[in-house]
């Protein structure tokens, strides 16, 4: 494998185990990839499967997708047939997918429900919101169900775990309780966890909405990955909505100790403040603002990011980690966000 | 109301949290009860819609069916309209749930891919056992979304925790990590936990599965409510194959210090030994046999057990709790197991 493994190490006081293999790379299932985004609770089915077939390629490259057997054994509406061929698993080898972690974000799920009720802004004692809060998680858990169930289907062993039901809390909207234990023996178990953006209880407001990007953050400060994937609906990060005539597609940006960053690639005098004010115009939830922010927070970790669209050739590229530690290619097109002294 | 709290007490070296208020109660949903045996991943919809409804009056006898707005806004097959009438939360008052846990077996659901892949033996390093691990979990995951999804249509705030997301695990198929913080923060928040059988790692063996009567044992134990029900698919235990000609249906089992039971109601001279034989004699996977082994474990430590059959009115009896602490009456049909010095 051309990719490096950093130690894994910054275990801090919330007493996280240590993990016997070092996570290779955390990748986050951007909703709006893999969601239609303007019809509630509709999956991108097509593009769903050929983000798992990629994901299988790459976690599992000694796999061959003859032999590979789903492991969805579910009733599916389209067939009675659920009985996996037991026969042939006798001759198959158990091929250990390398150490990844799937992050998803909410797309068309959750996200009606946790805005018509203001779960974000807690208030537990508010039959609204108490309402959101139970209709928010049936909807994220139910789209967690069904990645677990694409993803299982191209063989990987994937493992659905709600940040709630980890026990993971926040206080005044940052992490309070987050143990990593569970996440970590399932990892050492070479089952690839599937986490999501849920909604937690807060210890200050009662209740709030935990983001995917929040969550990888944490994860990537204290299981040290060594890269970060964001698998989004775009080629990366632009300098205006990409909608927009002109807009350009930002190759490199570094981030510097104090979290301030700037744009390496393509150079450009003013280009910095033009993205910071044209980004911030189109930023909505989950915005490129927000993309940026949290991918250059993990940049400060000295773990690169790469935002990069699901499902292209440019995003196995950047999922096998074969764009690490040089020069990013001409021909690769998505955002590197990464460190700089 | 017209049950008793007992205080709360009994936590371990787990480190368990107090909760502010006590479990009234904790229910066993039996898969049987709740899904169509001879029919793989069915659920029984017109029953648990009933059973969701009885819940509904036991926990919140306050709220009046017409007030009360669903919980559930995902989209329904059925239905394109998902949008929950917010201006009816306005002149809601909080109805706040009395402290109820759900566990739910799995029924037709996971009991294929288990039993096909032997994941209760164990050896991950197995395909077919992994395989057949991330295919239980999917099924039971699925029925415990959908578990939740009903009694979120009856108003009630019921919030799904798979006990493997909550890091359970085994060794040698018992405890040995159950923290129970996550479920203690929810039932404090005035949620109603609801957890289910699943797949669980197992420190010696790799993996099993840790079913839903261990569960409840468990959290008896540890949670210590007033009372316990199981609900099933028959009235109670019988002497015999409830489908035999003369089964019995035994009213009252008393449970001694050393775990021994005999049945007090209805009194033969030689009950104790015919229904230990004949029950075994049909006993599988849930059967009952397994039942009163584990009503009687809970019956040990002083907390009541109701055997019921779901949907009745024996059974919103049971879960009322209106036959604590008296003689059971003559109408009420149902298996009461109880300790007995």
């Amino acid at each position: 494998m051309d990719y490096q493994q950093k130690p894994v190490m910054g275990y801090n006081e919330l007493n996280h185990p240590c993990l016997n293999r070092p996570i290779r790379c955390i990748v986050k299932l951007g909703g709006a990839a893999i969601t239609c985004k303007n019809e509630i609770e509709k999956i991108n089915e097509e593009d769903l499967q050929i983000v798992a077939s990629q994901l299988k390629e790459v976690m599992m490259p000694g796999s061959s997708s003859s032999k590979s057997i789903g492991m969805d054994w579910s009733k599916r509406v389209e067939s009675s047939d659920i009985s996996p061929n037991v026969d042939e698993f006798g001759d198959q080898d158990l091929i250990e997918p390398s150490n990844f972690i799937v992050v998803h974000g909410a797309g068309s799920f959750g996200h009606f429900q946790a805005s018509k009720s203001g779960v974000h802004k807690g208030g537990l004692n508010h039959p609204l919101v108490k309402a959101g809060f139970v209709a928010t998680r049936i909807s994220v858990t139910n789209l967690n169900l069904e990645i677990v169930r694409a993803l299982a289907r191209e063989s990987l062993p994937a493992i659905g775990m709600s940040p709630f039901s980890c026990g993971w809390s926040t206080c005044e909207r940052n992490f309070s309780s987050a143990n990593l234990s569970a996440v970590a023996r399932t990892i050492d178990s070479s089952f690839i966890p599937v986490l999501h953006g849920d909604a937690v209880l807060d210890e200050s407001q009662g209740c709030t909405i935990l983001s995917g990007d929040v969550i990888i953050r944490y994860l990537a400060e204290h299981l040290r990955p060594a890269y970060v994937v964001f698998l989004t609906d775009v080629l990366g990060v632009y300098d205006r909505p990409p909608s927009e005539p002109g807009a350009l597609l930002l190759r490199e940006i570094a981030v510097k100790e104090d979290g301030s960053w700037s744009v390496l690639k393509p150079r450009q005098e003013d280009m910095s403040r033009r993205v910071e004010i044209t980004v911030a115009a189109h930023d909505t939830t989950g915005g490129m603002m927000t993309k940026i922010s949290e991918a250059a927070m993990i940049a400060k970790l000295r773990i690169d990011v790469y935002i990069v669209k699901a499902t292209t050739t440019h995003s196995v590229r950047a999922l096998r980690g074969e764009l690490r530690g040089g020069i990013v290619p001409e021909d690769w097109l998505g955002t590197l966000v990464r460190f700089s002294a």
